[in-house]
């Protein structure tokens, strides 16, 4: 009997790093979760050397359950400042890795096996285009709404990577050039109002400007996250419910901007923010048809993430490869 | 001895319809204008009727010059609202065609060579990346600086065309939701700031605020041209001047926006208010590093088109044809 074909999706995040063995229909066969960083202070090419020692053993272990049935074909990997076209992670600034690592050529070396790497909201995108709500689709983007916000765009059914690798920023288009300031050096950036962070500065300032009660003055701004600002909206505190608004606002606009440059079939959302649930979706198609250039009004579908669950950020890491193995099948 | 192939390049405009026969290397062995409408009245479908009479006796008195020599290979075209995937011209809002036309075949029919057809953004990106200063970029846009702002782009080496066919609408992202009306039936588009038309609202709005003598106070906002505005400016006039400033600030901040999203080796700048020069580049740059995001800062080159002469609509045109005949050899 001929083996099953599995590759290895990693997703590194800034706290932890997720692998999962995924099959070509998008079968998590075992997972596994290690600490991205370690444990204590190293410096940065002993934490990458650590890093590697943890991601292999862990790999390992896992793949060891699965060989008699499988054969591993690939690598695909979903990381922080990720450079799909020289396959290395560079100077991402939520891990302490102070350098560019050439991640994967490293892998390919390791195990013998192609590798891809590309960014975490780039890898979204592919996942959605394999196994989620975008099968079959060759214009979308993934909007990502974590602590940041990023964006994975597929055109003539490719990701663009653009020049440099680095296409997709679109949490750093500006709202307002005189606006907050953000975590790249920028004023007024799209993520510094909408992303987990971005809607907490908004309730602080509409707490400010307000006299409302509401439950999140009880909770100072650095024990305030997004989760408790989407439940807080569920159970219909009006100020939360306010900066959904806002933040919607700001969203549709922006969203309505990139349809004109791209005109893409469906806009897909993903991550904590979308618990929200209608308190984010409904203001925000709202407000994106408003803005939207009349020829493109009522054609773009808003959607949100088809791939739930634990294993999701793994499954958009293999597809990266599934595709790469599929364009080069010679390899 | 064999002959030369060549391909019928035509570019619409509102105005005037250019054609020339173009060679593989980008020559216009001829060319001819002819008007785009018919000089009396005549109702949407007989207008397209006596189009295309125009066209073809046009057409066939510039092969019938070069028929010992030449065979042609396909037609191209660059055609307000053109639909790429469906051949369509669809209801031009500047001609009097009130339906879709399936233009591309029916030339395809008359003539029994393929025929392509795209907006004129994208007929020009594709000339740029073919015979001017685009040869061997892969990612990159022109901007159109016309009576409004077309733009086309060029995603993993192809056009971007979206979903729809109609991507590429950088003239119709919002600079201020509560500003200018603009012919789309939206507020506040870039192109009415960043056009021909864009700064002659400019013009009017700082002579309105500032009490300094202007050439152009003594012209009606009708008679106002963007040549008048941009000769005023190489003549030194301070309200010109400050118009081209203010222009080139809107462009520059979503000339930035662009690059975070698409991250392009290059952004080329096309059409009339480029031969205002310095008083456009040199600001437009500025503003345009100035929100940049620090990735993409000092990494994008803005370049003035490539393509100088009367033929450049008609070099766009072929280039699409050309390119389309390189993806089908078959053909």
């Amino acid at each position: 009997m001929s083996k099953t074909e599995v590759v290895l999706g990693i997703d590194i995040g800034g706290t932890n790093t997720k692998l999962g063995f995924v099959d070509r229909e998008g079968n998590c066969l075992v997972a596994a979760t290690m600490p991205t960083e370690a444990l204590t202070e190293v410096g940065p090419s002993k934490e990458v050397e650590l890093f590697l020692q943890r991601l292999y053993s862990t790999a390992d272990g896992m793949f060891a359950k699965i060989s008699d049935t499988c054969v591993m074909k690939g690598i695909g990997m979903g990381v922080p400042n990720g450079n799909y076209y020289k396959g290395t992670v560079e100077m991402p600034p939520n891990l302490n890795w102070n350098e560019i690592v050439p991640l994967a050529s490293i892998l390919e070396k390791h195990y013998g096996v192609p590798a891809a790497l590309t960014n975490d909201a780039n890898a979204a995108a592919l996942g959605e285009m394999k196994f989620g709500v975008a099968k079959g689709m060759r214009n979308f983007l993934v909007v990502t709404l974590g602590t940041g916000l990023g964006s994975g765009f597929v055109v003539n059914g490719d990701i663009m990577y653009g020049a440099d690798g680095f296409a997709g920023e679109l949490g750093h288009v500006t709202v307002n050039p005189e606006g907050r300031m953000c975590g790249c050096g920028k004023v007024g950036c799209l993520e510094t109002y909408v992303s987990a962070t971005g809607i907490r500065r908004t309730v602080y300032k509409l707490l400010a400007d307000h006299t409302e009660d509401s439950e999140m003055r009880r909770i100072s701004f650095d024990d305030l996250t997004g989760e408790m600002i989407t439940e807080a909206a569920l159970r219909g505190d009006k100020i939360a419910i306010e900066a959904f608004d806002y933040t919607s606002k700001l969203l549709g606009l922006k969203l309505a901007d990139t349809v004109a440059i791209t005109s893409p079939e469906a806009i897909i959302l993903f991550g904590g923010l979308t618990r929200a649930g209608a308190h984010l979706l409904k203001p925000t198609h709202k407000y994106m048809e408003q803005y939207m250039m009349p020829i493109f009004k009522d054609k773009v579908k808003l959607l949100v993430s088809g791939l739930t669950g634990a294993n999701t950020a793994v499954l958009g890491a293999s597809a990266l490869i599934w595709n790469e193995l599929d364009k080069r099948p010679q390899l």
